[in-house]
């Protein structure tokens, strides 16, 4: 009913999954196909994916491989965490921020080379399916989107290695058998889900965490660092100045050794199913804390309040992948307007597993230790003020008891 | 212009603050004072306090002396741990949630002696001032409330101690010189604040953490524990049943042994000023982790998000002090009733400052491993329906994209 | 791949659309069709569905006549009602507060009769499907559902009506032609939609409009009404006690008579389009705006702005169909809870199109006249007390302009 | 205690009141009064002013006479309105919005004057005392601010008018005796309480609006007009550009002929009471409801629903006076990030009382007659996509239906 397809850009990771699809869109769309890998500090190699490209008939020209890095940590990560995101209170988004990037790079490479189709090798039970979609159609609403997953009734793991030795893809020996897991990567973090870790009753294994040290491995003296900020973004690690991604990668670092953002959660999919998986997130969540710490001096009250009552709501929508949906922009606007004062410095802990502010100093503070302090304070604040407060913040409680008096 | 006042209820700790402003209103109001110690789980012995009221001439049976525990974590700190309220994203509002209940025994026997009016101890720079008078006024809009720390000009500590002296109010010897910092104290945190914590930028000195060891110094093997649930209460500790006052002592006790719970914390005070406290909240950092398990397999996401929603809103209307107006009341109602299937056993890892969720079951559960698995689910979910889902999703993303084609 | 479906219940109106989707129903599925028909004060008489149903094979047992309309305005309006709820600002959701309780009958008879699927004559494109069926699913998560306008590529309505003259189904004479606008009508409300009303810079045609008189048409002199009102319901209309249906249907002759009640409207429906409606709720309007003016005086404030905050999302909620959500039954305990003491007398005026709230009274008033006279007020409130509540409201607005002093 | 205060700006209106209180600041401060007199359109001449303060000593150039209705109406007015602001669900805010423009003003003539102080003839009761207040202190921590109403203990208006005798201040025959209500007017409203107005069950005597005609002597023919909007803001009326002002000026006008803007509220105050008003918006309301008519085709249904959840926590804050703060601004980033595409006409018709939408068209338009349509439309629509849509939306509400099925 709709045109062919005459060209496509896939979400290419060049592995065993997408290896597969790659194919078989030539064969199903019989169009030519496109490869985009992305290098998002997945910690890959990503040069193999070129050579696996060209094997299967794809023109050299037609192979992007971008270092987003930068443009990940600077563009989605940063603007995410000055609002202190926390998707159902506990999930740092870590694979949720990725997926726009993505599809924003699929669609300005399928505007390049002139395709009309998109691919990814999502599946048709999770959530990156519907944020990938999401944001090609939000970027361009005339795009078509091919999820070969949705499609294509491969009903098994084997049938998927027989579609790919009868096609002459590599198959590597640690995919031949079934996964006791799957995980994706970047340089927010790791996440891993599915089989072992299926019922939620059963603790995670300790082979299926990479990114970390066991807490009970991390080193027995803790360490201190500080990360400073400028308009609500981390610009330094102990002093020293780094780039977004460079900052992050450092963070991650210690996070590692120290075994810090491990996180067991059971969440509510979009897709309407609950499900189980296990976040590694090192760098991020010393990140988060800092960033709670150096907005407690120089964020005003109103401010951090109505922040952490529209929180909830954002980590939603980008939970859900609708980061280039006008409202998500919105609320971005009203953080950011929040931000141009937060600065200064955070002093950290870490230690075994968990993270601590332990002091947060700042040029643009709003602490008055003269006002706060218990003694005589030269008339920074007149105590007899507060019973006038209270007197008419309780007016309407005294008029509840006296209902009906009239 | 006002009635005198004849006889009034004082919140008595039976320290020297409380001790001194006894006399004191018995001085300045000629008028018979009526002492009422709680137990909320403070850890202090209360007796010695009748005999020092006794001494200032407070009437035998103008002496009460209650155990508060069980209804303090019953009716007061449970309710607000069903909404997973965090006051400014961090704390577990352990000195907020006491007050209202102290209030309302101070009404209660205001009632019975025929008092006109009550008093406290609190600070006019502080919250408890509010969250104290609050509550009293929304219980008895007529009484009358006297808050001598803001009446009274005792301009220094050295003042006090000559009042005290100069009335044979007896000074324990650590009350002489400056205290480095202040605390309060109850069965679910103590809180630490001013002096040696003024400088946001200074770590807190151990010497403060009174409830719980240092991380570096709990033990070196981690422990394993689980909390049983029902209604969104806790029921049982590893599989023993408690009541829930005994359950939080004992969860108190892991918590002190673990390190877990201490926080350090800029916070907004209603009063408009920023100050700097340090909590331990060993137990409730156990149960509000726990919590967030159960109603991770028990929650439906409609009811789980409307909750994360509306907790800051609500966390705020507990540390401003309003526990007894309306609005507080309306929220708790959306919360507990979405508390009815919250139930079932969380398992925890306790580990050197850190708590850890690593397994969560139910009767109730509403995760579905038929549902989630990878694999052929003989129809429990079509893939095919979430093309649907997110054409229709992205239909107005993309009419966006098509502005004024009409 | 599904098991056949035996016996269905369809939601029929008796009309030549949901007869067609009948006789389809008996051929396609090859099944027995169990009729519902409800009388949701729509104005149309329901025998003749039942002439027409035994016409087509229905058995007799099977045809259910259901008079709702004390339950529809009881259990469904009023609740509603009491939220103030409005979609979009606008909207007082006539239409989409009916569906679930046809979904819930539905699902009841399914029950009753041993049925295993539920079909209804809503099309693909609005908002009826979804909250006919996401109700259903939530009362029966088992029940199939057949959409017939979904299924069946009836291209035009001349192929539908070339069906149902070769299936014996009489077609009245003015559904021949293509209705210039299609209408859903119950006691709340009348809506218009489609053809006509597609440009929305058009004029809604005089000739759409069924359930009010033209505002210029209305009576010249202004009449003046009371409502009664117990714990948030209306109970009586100028003084006489009447059942919840009955005085929405007096208010809609009021409203009818002077014009009352017509909105022009371009929504946003769930399946993520524009669409433009007309609206005709004439009691509806009335007496929503009497239930603000109740609020007014017994609401305390703290409860009003809650509700205010908390409606758009309640709103929202209905028009996407989640009535039988937890979310919704969650924000209705909030609201209900606010409900207890909203009692008392709202006197109306109604002129040409306009309903204006003149008087209010109640024995649970909260309004203080004695409080808010600029006379003097003995005691009942001290100017004075406004002094230091404007002080420590603005404390953090000065410190902001102090930020960085420390 | 603090320093005495040299120089006081106050906001002067000329009338008794503020005439009164000039001479007072001077005895009782014994400082320069210099007077500020705005024109925000409340229709009354301000020369006068001039004379009167002359004749009381202040210094020619210390008069201030400010026409500011075009930075009203651009800068406080028509941003408010594109948020839609109603407070508690019926008043469009004109007297709040008022006063952080006055108190803008009055810390620019402080600056330029030298003056230690600003002060108002707000009472103690009010709202106003806390806008101007807190306004002043946002914008200046350190200035000092005067309110006599709270300070002087006038404690009948025969003692005002015999300290404006015993002073030489002119007191106009109507003024002598108790003035039945009182009032307050700009370009966007006049409001009026007190006195005659104090029984909310008393409907509003006719001789209490001054701003709009009674609907029943309004004209017996409806009016059509069209304003059209760039940018979220009105530019013309029935085709022909306008200032802001000038916009509002003629809608005001239209509106009072067509008996337009009329509201009899009960309303709560931040101080804590009820309070009974009579508001006359002419041609805000008109305003108000073309806005809404340009963004149901112009904003997605995201960032409209989520200025509908924001709008109340927004119109509260101006009414409680922060206009000012942090958090309306952050609200303000978000609405107006909204608001870039909102343009177009609305036409509307304007008859007895009533203002109705009755058309609008955009170059922008997000409404879509070929999506809409319920014939074919060629693939601008699927309808089985609605299927799945409802599939995945449902299969939460279906899980819940099987709990405890794991």
């Amino acid at each position: 009913m709709s045109d062919p397809i005459k060209r496509v850009v896939l979400a290419y990771s060049g592995g065993l999954d997408t290896s597969v699809i790659l194919k078989w869109l030539q064969q199903t769309y019989n169009c030519e196909v496109v490869t985009f890998t992305a290098d998002l500090g997945q910690g890959e190699e990503l040069e193999p994916a070129r050579a696996k490209a060209e094997l299967m008939g794809v023109r050299p020209e037609h192979i992007y491989i971008d270092d987003l890095r930068e443009e990940f940590v600077r563009d989605f990560v940063f603007p995410m965490m000055r609002a202190n995101a926390l998707y159902e209170g506990l999930y740092l988004l870590g694979t949720s921020i990725a997926r726009p990037l993505i599809s924003k790079r699929l669609i300005e490479i399928a505007a390049e080379v002139g395709a009309d189709a998109v691919a990814h090798g999502a599946t048709g039970k999770g959530n990156d399916q519907v944020r990938f979609e999401l944001s090609a159609y939000a970027l361009n609403p005339d795009i078509k989107v091919i999820a070969p997953w949705r499609e294509w009734d491969l009903t098994s793991r084997t049938a998927l290695i027989a579609f790919a030795e009868a096609h002459q893809i590599p198959v590597p020996k640690d995919k031949r058998g079934e996964s006791p897991f799957s995980t994706d990567a970047n340089l927010l973090h790791t996440s891993s889900e599915g089989k072992v870790l299926e019922d939620p009753w059963d603790e995670v294994p300790d082979y299926v965490y990479s990114r970390t040290v066991n807490p009970e491995d991390a080193p027995d003296a803790p360490e201190f660092i500080t990360i400073d900020f400028e308009r609500g973004d981390g610009i330094a690690l102990n002093g020293e100045a780094m780039s977004p991604a460079t900052l992050l990668a450092a963070l991650n670092e210690l996070g590692r050794k120290h075994g810090i953002g491990r996180l067991d959660l059971v969440e509510n999919r979009f897709v309407g199913m609950k499900s189980r998986g296990m976040y590694e997130t090192p760098g991020g969540t010393i990140y988060a804390l800092a960033h709670r710490g150096i907005e407690q001096i120089t964020l005003d009250r109103g401010a951090a309040h109505l922040k952490d009552e529209l929180m909830p709501r954002y980590a939603e929508l980008i939970y859900n992948g609708f980061w280039f949906a006008p409202e998500r922009e919105m609320l971005q606007a009203a953080i950011d307007h929040s931000q141009e004062k937060v600065a200064g410095t955070v002093r950290l802990k870490l230690y075994k597993g968990g993270a601590y502010v332990v002091g947060r100093k700042s040029p643009n503070t709003l602490y008055s230790e003269k006002v706060v302090t218990f003694e005589d304070d030269a008339g920074a604040y007149d105590q007899r003020d507060a019973a006038g407060f209270i007197k008419l913040n309780a007016l309407r409680l005294r008029l509840l008891g006296r209902r009906g008096e009239g």
